[in-house]
């Protein structure tokens, strides 16, 4: 009787992985993922049959995954949470009566925070820019009501080559309801090779080579920026700012 | 020249920590953090020199952990994600010349999330019941925008002895936007010992002895229970229900 293993890795590399999730992948004997995640964690499945398949490959994946973990122990491999936009939703789906276990692990709002600093301090959201699954209608509609009540938000898959002005149109849908000084942010590739980020306004926003790997974090009413870094306060009560 | 790591430890046991996470915790001298948060990496630390205080004790911590890593590695460890209603916010405000790093982890959303399926495939929201920093006004009205936003709602800190009727007037809230069958569901413990958790929908939910050790979660207009397990799909497009 096999197993499958449905594994957050994280932002990419070993070290923000958890030891739960390395010691799973060790004792896979099947790898399944998207080639580029894969590749990420090369060092660690050398020895391991390697199922991959290009980005829209997932229903693919998923099943392969499913009929490999009845007769061996397999880890489907998502990064960031597994549970967030990842692979957990698509494998319980499509399960029958396999073994499933879902591993959790760090998500890529909360990489690209650690980063900038703190600004996912208080009330925050995430919301997918991408608009393959879900009407663009709904996804601004959810951009206004999050901006309507204040959250922070981390805008997921900002940007692709098919939908080149969603970002700015969003962006613009925020500054309707917050001031044009609220501090919004770029991470690329957070805590993985090639990591940049910067720290912008409303105001002075610009796209700054965003991308799917991307991350967007656009502050509260109360977030700012104290020497370089992007702080929301915890509380409404206080006046941190003055 | 001593440095200050803002590590977050994930659900609580060392399994979810991060492989990073575990690194900074064993080679620093001294650890900071909250009583009963210590006492879950007990372990680990054995032969560290431990500051922790109780649960009021947030900024006197942080000073003191400020104050000691001039000429010390330190560790001051939150539970789930430090950078979500954790510590590293408190710690940047505090700042003026000490180095810190920030270690993401796992939030509580996402242990919850991967014990009851997959509910937090799509859109979602993070908010706290908690009344001591905001105004409970700007709480119900945060809901609210959630609701009509139809994100996935994840609730921390849904009940403590001070405030025992926000949690069901929240959900009352949201069922003014929602279908009485949509799930929610209550998980105590998340990946701890003594791990409880129950999927209700809407009308049934009952508070099922929900502490400030619980995450609620309710789902959107498309979640669904299947097998025992709370999914929301990914995708607006597709009718998986039928």
């Amino acid at each position: 009787m096999g197993k499958l293993y449905v594994v957050s890795i994280g932002p990419g590399g070993l070290e923000y992985m958890t030891i739960k999730a390395l010691d799973v992948i060790k004792k896979s004997d099947v790898i399944v993922g998207y080639t580029k995640y894969i590749e990420l964690i090369g060092d660690l499945i050398k020895d391991k049959i390697v199922f991959s398949t290009g980005m829209h490959g997932e229903i693919e994946r998923c099943k392969k995954a499913l009929e490999l973990s009845k007769d061996n122990t397999v880890s489907i491999i998502s990064t960031g949470d597994a549970g967030i936009y990842g692979m957990a939703g698509l494998i319980l789906e499509l399960k029958k009566d396999e073994d499933v276990e879902i591993i959790p692990g760090v998500t890529a709002s909360s990489s690209a925070a650690s980063i900038l600093g703190a600004p996912l301090m208080h009330d925050n959201c995430n919301i997918s820019l991408s608009d393959l699954m879900t009407p663009y209608e709904i996804i601004k509609k959810r951009v206004e009501f999050a901006a309507k009540g204040d959250f922070v938000i981390s805008l997921y898959n900002p940007r692709s080559k098919g939908r080149p002005n969603y970002l700015m149109e969003c962006i613009n849908i925020i500054k309707n309801y917050r001031k044009g000084d609220t501090p919004a942010a770029v991470v690329k590739n957070a805590l993985r090779n090639e990591q940049k980020y910067k720290i912008f306004t409303l105001d002075t926003f610009d796209d700054f080579g965003v991308d799917m790997l991307s991350i967007v974090i656009i502050g509260n009413s109360l977030s700012f920026v104290k020497n370089g870094e992007f702080i929301t306060p915890r509380g409404y009560n206080i006046n941190r700012k003055g």
